[in-house]
């Protein structure tokens, strides 16, 4: 049987869901989906940089790039706004029970920083696939890591330890803001007591 | 004579510079660059977005795109951080003394409201080729000419009552932050006026 095409890809979706095998970036778009239908948070995933050596313009309205080439990207996948926040973090996944840091550019960990020292909300969120445990890590505790330790890898227990767990729902799916809350009132927290000394 | 590259490209940039003959994308980048390196503020241009059809491997480091198409861009061109506020802005150029309404996309206006409703910071940034003029247009008083006028384009009479003229100068190119700091500083003393009331 065929379906219409919209139903159809609904009951993929929903498929997925049931079996728990989960794609990060596309999980991610539908929660930001989510947050933009309901007015919480304008988040989006960057197109990935594609660096264009040829175009073939067969008409006028189109134009068939035919050769082009992968560019290292120089920040983060997703940027955004939330509750007047600036908002930027990277997702990945891995098979292993280590995050390694190769993973992840100098350059984008350095961009992660700079967002964070101008006043930014910047993390990394990872998917653990072996054990389907996604865990949110603030920059500041990601360098905590890197400064104190000379592995070549995060291990998931300091992701427990140092991270926040994010569950998988049905809608939205992975509601990383929620968790950002509790980030935004503990700086606020902060802020009183150090005004308070 | 052949200049070592890097000197090459200065003196290309230099060149372009003492003839105002000016490319809108190069000089925001350009200014971007200088914002960045003086942590000033971290604010970048989006990849193009683009639809991926085909990729050769011809070996493990490499892969080339065969085929790929342009995407319309769901958001503007320019995002980023500064004094801890969230910054949006798309950027057009214009032959004509008017901007055409259609040269920017509907679901970009959409895009830039959404931001200023969430507390962003949301413009738009022309340059007039023919006067050698660029403007900076806040979402709100572009949203002010489109309710109150029928016309398919803004003449540049509107920005230059309305907006902020930018100056072009040697190093930062287009110091657009300068006016983004009025806009702050005119929003904080908004605020005061209303808690008065």
């Amino acid at each position: 049987m065929r379906y219409p095409s919209g139903l159809n890809k609904e009951f993929i979706k929903e498929k997925r869901f049931d079996n728990r095998g989960m794609n990060l970036e596309d999980d991610l778009n539908i929660t930001n989906d989510y947050y933009l239908y309901n007015n919480i948070a304008c988040i989006y995933k960057k197109p990935t940089p594609i660096k264009i050596v040829k175009v073939d313009y067969p008409n006028r309205s189109n134009s068939k790039i035919t050769e082009a080439y992968f560019k290292i990207p120089s920040t983060t996948d997703y940027n955004g706004i939330y509750k007047g926040k600036y908002i930027d973090f990277e997702a990945k996944e891995t098979q292993s029970l280590n995050f390694p840091l190769e993973n992840i550019h100098d350059h984008q960990i350095k961009h992660l920083n700079t967002v964070y020292s101008m006043g930014g909300i910047a993390f990394i969120i990872v998917y653990f696939s072996k054990t389907s445990d996604i865990y949110l890590l603030e920059i500041k505790e990601f360098n905590n890591f890197i400064n104190t330790n000379h592995r070549k890898s995060i291990p998931i227990t300091y992701f427990k330890d140092k991270g926040y767990k994010l569950e998988y729902k049905y809608n939205p799916r992975i509601d990383y803001l929620k968790i950002i809350d509790t980030i935004i009132n503990m700086e606020v927290s902060n802020e009183k007591e150090n005004k308070k000394d």
